[in-house]
């Protein structure tokens, strides 16, 4: 058996030299495996939403157009990258095997269900069939085979929760991970995008650990997230706010922290020139996390300067050790969040 | 006398409720100041470098053309920023006036000689004349005057170093000011990007920080940086090394260190596409910090996540309280250093 590299760079056809994600073409033959791959039965991808939304208009929303563009495109590629959005997504299998110097290693074996956490744009998959589309979660039933890489990370699937709900949960995992690692006790958080998928679960995280001298302010643009925020109970303040407002940004923290303004901000909102609210609201020596793929790098860096601001700035990473646990574990201490996640993304 | 805000959003004429920077036109007027103005009588511009070679290829290195377009944007926007690449530079000039609501807040009294260390993109602006034009260092002498708003920051140009050295050192301060704070003792710290100017700075830093079992490793594509860092003797180990190759940064510091990598890289590579060599290269739980202005938010985000990389990624912020007299100081320490600059930069 061949021994294969952490990263995969043994699956790489073209061009050669680089890492799986950035390759134009991945081998997915599945008949013979490296020694540190991980062979999955897969069932279901999840495909990213931008991925899936380009799809769909591309095939005028016609779900035997939809299949023939993801075949066309893994069979081209050897992998589900989206070639106009560069985006991937997830997806959920068996365990078929486990490579023989991974034996032992890992906490994983044949039979085990799990999600991969690593995107679909790096990920060898073959697909044999697409049994079923469903456009309205941005799910595919497939039959097919995937490889995980040494260095890919997975969510063993729990029990006790649907596969659906584990998913939704997990596509976002890496935000309240973080949360949990920025914020301390008395801490002031401001929450932009809080009445989102991964905002709610930011905020539930944050309220936790300020206690309470603390303060957790969750803001959202549109009326029906700050219903479901106010619903679950998750923050202190509720405010309705437009991120890409700088100056209302901060006039509202200022006033409502009493010049002191936040210690913490993570920024959730899936739209462009939300750095600079974010950036205005926290006090010198803050933090601002950038969790959003809007986010501009030079216009967080060239802004915060402009301004004279000294706070730290994150990229966000959807990746932290025990993201996966962490992320599943609020969902199973709130009833509340389960109940109302189990109603908009299952 | 009128009361300006403090992030200078009263200067605003067009379109109102943005701050200066974004705003296509700022008031000029220097006759009429708001109580936390300070106004400068300016001597020169220092044009960021890629607006200058913006502007040099436009005027096809027509002297006089270059004064022309230098005065209509400033005549237009009544702030230097450059309609195409959307950068400004900064500015010396001497105090004339400290507004009254500021007077015994700040250090600054009238006939300081300082540099603003925040953009010309969002200072206003009056060219009464352009005096000369020094296109080989990117600097514009002129007589007129400028607006510091009360959030603005500055340096007070010290007595000991020639103008144009202290200038020069000014412009990048934020990224060892920066890496002081990241680096511990101890630590193994790669600086991309090395024999720059940010670059050196950020390697004489690290070493005086991390000790006798620490190590900097310096990191650079020229042969001629190489040259200059082994000069200066601020690394234990200089490398060449092509940043955008992500597999052989990976692999070049795994072995190097012994497959520890490192616990602090800092990038300061002005090309695109050397995210992923960064993330590499540094061990799980360990720091990136991206100065460069060429980093893609995305890459970085998805980059990590991809490789399955617990890493914080922080975006380079050009102020950290303190960061101008912290990088002059590491020119009066280090004779070196000074040597060199002054051959390269002055």
């Amino acid at each position: 058996m061949k021994t294969g590299n952490k990263y995969g760079t043994h699956r790489v056809i073209e061009p050669q030299g680089v890492l799986p994600q950035p390759a134009a073409k991945v081998g997915n033959d599945m008949s013979e495996l490296y020694d540190n791959e991980i062979l999955i039965d897969v069932d279901v991808l999840n495909i990213d939403s931008a991925s899936f939304t380009q799809i769909k208009e591309q095939a005028n929303d016609n779900t035997e157009e939809i299949k023939s563009i993801i075949l066309a495109i893994v069979a081209k590629q050897g992998k589900m990258k989206n070639p106009v959005t560069g985006s991937g997504g997830m997806l959920i299998g068996s365990i078929e095997k486990v490579g023989a110097a991974l034996e032992g290693k890992i906490d994983l074996k044949t039979g085990d269900r799990i999600a991969t956490l690593v995107s679909l744009s790096l990920t060898p998959l073959f697909i044999e069939e697409i049994i079923d589309i469903k456009p309205e979660i941005d799910q595919v039933k497939i039959k097919g085979k995937a490889i995980l890489f040494e260095s890919g990370i997975y969510a063993k699937l729990p029990a006790d929760l649907s596969e659906t709900l584990s998913l939704a949960v997990l596509d976002v995992c890496g935000a309240p991970a973080q949360t949990e690692r920025l914020v301390k006790k008395g801490d002031t958080v401001v929450v932009l995008g809080a009445g989102g998928k991964s905002g709610i679960l930011c905020c539930a995280v944050a309220k936790t650990i300020v206690g309470e001298y603390g303060m957790v302010i969750g803001a959202d643009y549109s009326d029906e997230n700050i219903n479901r925020l106010k619903q679950v109970g998750v923050c202190h303040h509720t405010i309705k706010l437009n991120a890409t407002d700088a100056l209302q940004c901060y006039q509202t923290i200022d006033e409502l922290t009493k010049g002191q303004l936040a210690d913490v901000v993570i920024n959730n909102v899936n739209i462009p020139n939300t750095e600079m609210g974010s950036i205005l609201m926290c006090k010198d020596r803050g933090t601002v996390y950038f969790f959003s793929m809007a986010t501009s790098f030079t216009k967080a860096a060239l802004g915060a300067e402009g301004v004279g601001k000294d706070v730290d700035m994150l990229i966000g990473n959807g990746y932290a050790i025990g993201h996966a646990d962490m992320s599943i574990d609020i969902l199973r201490k709130d009833e509340k969040i389960r109940k109302l996640y189990e109603e908009l993304y299952t």
